[in-house]
This record gives C-alpha cells, structure tokens and sequence, in this order.
C-alpha cells in the first residue's frame, strides 16, 4: 500500500505525438501477464540517458550507452520484466544485442538504433526467443495513448504502476510530457532496477537534452533511497519529438525554464512514486538540508539520515528520537562541521539546536509530526548557503519480511 | 541470544597488576542496577585511546581527547551507563568536568588525569550529583579481580557481557591482557556507543602505545558493523602498567610481535563479541575481500555488503542470493573495477566468477553455507594484493523489533 499515491487513470496520461507504445504477455518469467514493452518513436526525436553507476551494470546498460554513442537517430525502446539480464557476463551481451536486433528487423531500422532494458531476476539467463516471440504483440498494439498500460506492462515487484503528465502552454503552443517509472527500491530485492521514461512533444536540441536528463535525475532519481542498494540496471532517458512545433536549442530560448520545469516536475513525481511505493514503506520522509557550503556536503546529510536504518526504524515507530537524527548529521562526513550551529526541525518544530535539544522543545509536539504520513527533517548546517533534499520511507517489519520471503 | 558468545566466567578474566576495578549502583537512569565503574590506575601507566569520528561527539570524550593530550599520566577512568550526555551541549560538559573532579578528590589525583565515558540515552542531561554520590561506593568495590563485574557495569541493552583475557609468556616473564567491551550496534538507539578497555602489564612506551591501539582499533572495532550507524560516544582505551616487568620501547624489541598479537587478538574478540550479539542477530557473517589495490578499497567493499539491507536480510534467510551480494561490490565505488575478474565464495563454494554465476555453481551448495550461523563471503578483486575483513550480523525482524519498540 503506497504512501499517498495512486496510479493516474488511463486517460489521465496524454500522448505524446511522436511516441507509441505496445506491450505484450512474452513469458519472460510468468505466464500471464503483461512483461514486454515496445516504444516506437518517429523520425526526429532527441534522445538521452543516464544509467546506474554499478560496475555490475546490465547488459542492456551496456549496450545503451553504446547506442547513444553512436550519435544515430534512436528509433525504438524495448523493456522486459521478469529476467535483469545482469551478471550474465558475455552471453548477456549477445542475448540484448539479438533483442535489439529483432526489434530493428521488426521496425526496418538499424539494431543500434534500439535501446533496450531489462529488469527482474539477476544472474538468470534473459530467454531471447521467447521476447522475440513476443515482440510482433508488441508491435501490433503501438499506439499513442498506451502510457497506462506500458507503466503497468514494466512493474516487477511494484505494488502500483508509476506514471505522470503535465500538458503547458508557451508561446501559443502546446507542450506535453509524459512519463512512468518502476521500482520499489533503488535495488528491489533480486528484481533489481529503477526504470525511468519522459517524452514530450517540445523539440529540445541534443546538447540541452544531455543536460536536462542530468539535472532531472539529479532533482529526481538520484534524491530518492529506499535502502542505500543501487541497482545494476537503473536507467532514466528522455525523449524529445519535437512534434508539438516548439524547439529549443539553448537555455537562453523563451519558454524553455517553462518546459524544463515541467519535465523536472514529470521526473520528480515519477521519482517519488518509487519511494512512496518502497518496500513496506508507511511514511514518506522529506530531508531537506539547508544552510551548506556545497550541495554535495548537504546530500551528503541528507543521505546519512536517509539511509540509518536507526532514522527509518524510528519513523517506522513514530518516535521522535532525535538522537538518532543528530547522530547521523554527526557521522555524515563534514569534517568541520560545527555541531554548535546545526538546527533541525520536525516539519515546523524546532526540536535541536547549540548541539542538543533546542531549549523550548516539548517532545508532544515532536510525536504530533512524527505521527503524520509525511513528514520533513529539516536540517540547517548554519554555514552556508547551498542546500539538497532527499526523499526516502521508513524502515518497517514488512521490509525485513519482503526481503527475506522474496526468492522463497 | 547471541550468535555463538558467551561470557567467559569470573575467574577465567585475569587480574592485571596495577589496575583496579570497582562498581556500584548509582541509579543514573534505573535503580537497581549496576550502571558506575571506576577504574583506579597505579602509577607509571601508559594510556592511549582512540574516539569517535561523529561530529556530535559526546561532551566525555571531548574530555577524554584533552586529558590525555596534556600528556599527564592516566590514574583513573570513570563510566557510566543509562545516559550518554551526548548532544547536550555546554552544560554536558561541565557534568563531565564535575565527573572527573569528584573522581579526583576522591583518589588525590588531578582532575586531568581522569578519563570519563559515558553510555546510555543521547541528549538527557547527565544527574552527575548521583553519579557523585556513586563514587565511593565504586571506590570502596576497587579490586584486581572485578574485571567480571566491570564488564556488566558498562552494559546498556547488550544481551550479554564482553570481555576477553590473554596470558602469554615472553622473555621468561609472564605478560597478562584482559580487556572488556559493550555495544549491541555501532550505535545503539539512542542508548548509544561501543566502549571498549584493553589492559595489559606490560609497558609499553607511550608512542608504541599510540601506535598500537590504533592498528588494533583497525584490526578490531574499526572492522564491525551492525547497522553502519557510528555513535556519538564511541571509546576504545588501552593501559599498559608495566607491573609484569616486561618493558617494550620499540617495535624492534624481542617479544613485541607476540605482545602485540595477543593485545589484537583480545580487541578483536571484544569487537567481534560486539557483532555476535548484535541487534536482533541470528549469524555472524565474515566479509573478507582479498586482491585488492589498496586496503582501504577492500574495505569499501566489505562495507558495502555489510551494510546492505538486502545481503542481511538474505542472510537472515538463509537464501544465497548472490545477486545482491555481486551488486553491492559494483557499487562499492571502485571506479575502474573489471567485475569480469571477481571472484565470490560462499565458505569454499565458488559462487561467482566472469562477471556473473560460478559455471559450476549449484544452489544447494550456496544454501547449505548460507544455513549456517557462521558464515564467510570471501571476495576476490584480482587486481592487486591488498585484504581485509569486515565482520557484520544479519538483519532481522528483532532488529525493526528493537529499534522501532526501544523508547516506548
């Protein structure tokens, strides 16, 4: 049961001109059930990535970095759930590429022209001939207005599917974004992977897409942790098709700040979706730091108090024990951090400050926020004016439960 | 219960000539209870310790750092359970400063040559008028042979008392170490810290002496990890008398190996005692990572799967999922890792090699390791000739138990 989310309603989520989606039953893992994804795009679009940072990096990881680099026009994604195809060495390799190549036949375009990714098992060999088997399903059910059913046709262990729009006007024109994800960690168990996709109809030139999808993930899917685990198959890309008519080639176009807001807000909900639907999460947990010298000393912070399981567990009792918070702050590597000058708060409770707790906290006040669904740490490190949020979920039985019972 | 630990009795803890122990009950935070040690020490010691790196340090260990760079001599330590007065600013340092005032006038000595620890709940303020009405009942307990007693005096939620003795004879004189520690996590809820006392009868030279505690706080305390949380009260202190009549000056003296051996190895079973009665542990896991470049990235890695949420809770399941364990070494932060050249076994099963599963590999063979309570990953980078090893438990439904209930 996801914290304060619901998955929109299909005809919540807009096409995006220039993109079709088709899924299909492949058989990947189960029977019955939608494990195949096929995104068609147009002529015309850019495209750009960002990928998980593990050595162990899937197959398909590998391979779409290489598309990418190749600079050749991107013409289709194809996802599979059920096998992650990572830590499968050489034969992973051959598997994805032969994906690719069955989609590049199917389509009449070239194999590097695909990007392909898979999510679900580890170390379990991706059965190719069934997902080619699968894909002309796929191909037969493209269409433009299929968001809802690719969001849940990607699902693992998700226990709702991820998906977003926002439709915005500049100059006279209409730009949509659409976009879903998955995920319940940043690792799920052994179904690894965050997957993450955002089209738009706006035109957005190569270089200030290769920007954008970085600042996106940066605001988005790197803010969020469930466990500190990172996935071997995580990827976030971007697609622009530019057939809404409007284009930008440099930050300095009118209505671009419009556009990437927009996309950033896609990104961020898609983001937090994860986090809201984490593995035995009841709470959603805001850390806000402020107050830093550099953003990275204030994620720094927010991800020592993100990840203690200490923290977690306290949110999961609805105890506001604030040792275990400074603790953290303590601990999270700013050599000479002042501990003197660091404030925290609960939502709006001022709860420590002049390194202990601040003078008038009553700790009924401190219970009253720790009860709520959502909560926000606010943290001040009192030198400087840099600041970071992170986005996490309590720490509860039933995560020790889902990931103790999940291969039996 | 604790995973293969028991106390050693009474009488199997060796006297160690020139320290003297005593405890009492001062009702700091629970009546009846003995939660206040004093540690007399004759004079002529050597003392050397090694603190915690949390920037919330606790107002005793800031004392401790200033006392022993005066260079004085050491006469006394003095510790309390039930509260940590850590985060508590101005005020918890003038508790400890009284502390080791009343500890002064009670035994002639200065109030710098006292050491003060403290343990228990963070950001309470320290009833140091009880823990000074305490002390000449400690006093009056002080003897050679209490290291039994001193040992569940520093408890705070630990199921069981650590401590730990060694004799051996070098040079034809007869050289004793006993040492004891506490801490059921790196922090505990917010009965915070890992303490930890190792005395010996040999002298050792003041700079051998601040050598050696910390290559055996690496080889010790700095290997463990239950929930990767660091405390604001962390303290391991080493003593060396002198009285055995066996003097070391230099690392070049004759029997210095086998003193030092015997120092680590009690550390190591004081710190490894810590881990075995972890929060909610049911096994004692080794992660030893070999072929490394360099210590410190074979570290890395054994922290990386030490604290991940997903390998312990894989070990609390018995269930050999080596995809988590190969994920946690891809993100380990080794940037030019070539995964294709890692190796993992599960005790002496090959689980992993080529970058995925062991061709050989059978899952009965990982799962009949992973049944046991003791268990060793062993890593090989295969890219140099570096090693070391980290020592964790799992992650259960007692440990969300313990955390989640502690303060209600």
């Amino acid at each position: 049961m996801p914290v304060n989310y619901a998955t929109p309603a299909a005809d919540q989520l807009l096409p995006v001109a220039g993109v079709r989606l088709g899924v299909a039953e492949a058989e990947i893992r189960k029977k019955n059930r939608r494990d195949l994804t096929l995104v068609a795009l147009d002529g015309g679009c850019t495209v750009a990535g960002v990928f998980t940072q593990n050595r162990f990096c899937a197959a398909p990881v590998q391979l779409c970095r290489n598309h990418l680099a190749t600079g050749k026009e991107i013409r289709a994604l194809v996802i599979n759930t059920g096998i992650a195809n990572a830590g499968t060495g050489e034969p992973g390799r051959q598997t994805a590429q032969a994906s690719c190549e069955a989609v590049a036949a199917l389509l009449g375009i070239a194999a590097d022209q695909v990007l392909p990714f898979s999510t679900g098992v580890i170390l379990e060999p991706l059965p190719v001939d069934r997902l080619k088997a699968g894909l002309p399903a796929a191909k037969a059910d493209l269409k433009a207005d299929n968001w809802h059913a690719a969001a849940h046709a990607i699902m693992t262990t998700d226990t709702v599917a991820k998906a977003a729009s926002r439709r915005i006007t500049v100059g006279g024109k209409t730009i949509t974004v659409s976009g879903i994800s998955k995920g319940a960690g940043m690792i799920k168990p052994n179904m690894a992977t965050m997957l993450g996709f955002v089209a738009t109809d706006a035109g957005i030139a190569q270089s200030l897409l290769d920007k954008l999808v970085k600042e996106a993930a940066d605001a988005s899917f790197n803010c969020i942790t469930v466990d500190g685990d990172t996935s071997t198959n995580d990827s976030f890309v971007m697609i622009a098709t530019g057939q809404s008519g409007a284009a930008f080639a440099s930050e300095a176009d009118a209505g671009w700040d419009e556009v990437r807001a927009a996309i950033v807000a896609v990104a961020v909900e898609l983001a937090q979706a994860i986090v809201r639907d984490g593995e035995g999460a009841t709470k959603f947990i805001t850390i806000a730091v402020q107050g830093g010298k550099t953003v990275e000393e204030c994620r720094q912070v927010g991800y020592a108090i993100g990840h203690s399981p200490l923290v977690k567990t306290a949110f999961f009792a609805s105890d506001p024990n604030l040792g275990r918070i400074l603790a953290a702050v303590g601990y999270a590597g700013i050599a000479d951090l002042d501990v003197d000058g660091v404030k925290v708060w609960l939502d709006d409770v001022l709860v420590a400050e002049n390194g202990g707790r601040a003078a008038a906290y009553q700790e009924a006040e401190g219970a009253r926020v720790m009860a709520q669904a959502e909560i926000t740490v606010r943290v001040d490190l009192g030198r400087g004016n840099a600041q970071a949020s992170v986005f996490t979920c309590d720490f509860s039985y039933d995560y020790v439960k889902i990931n103790a019972d999940y291969r039996s």
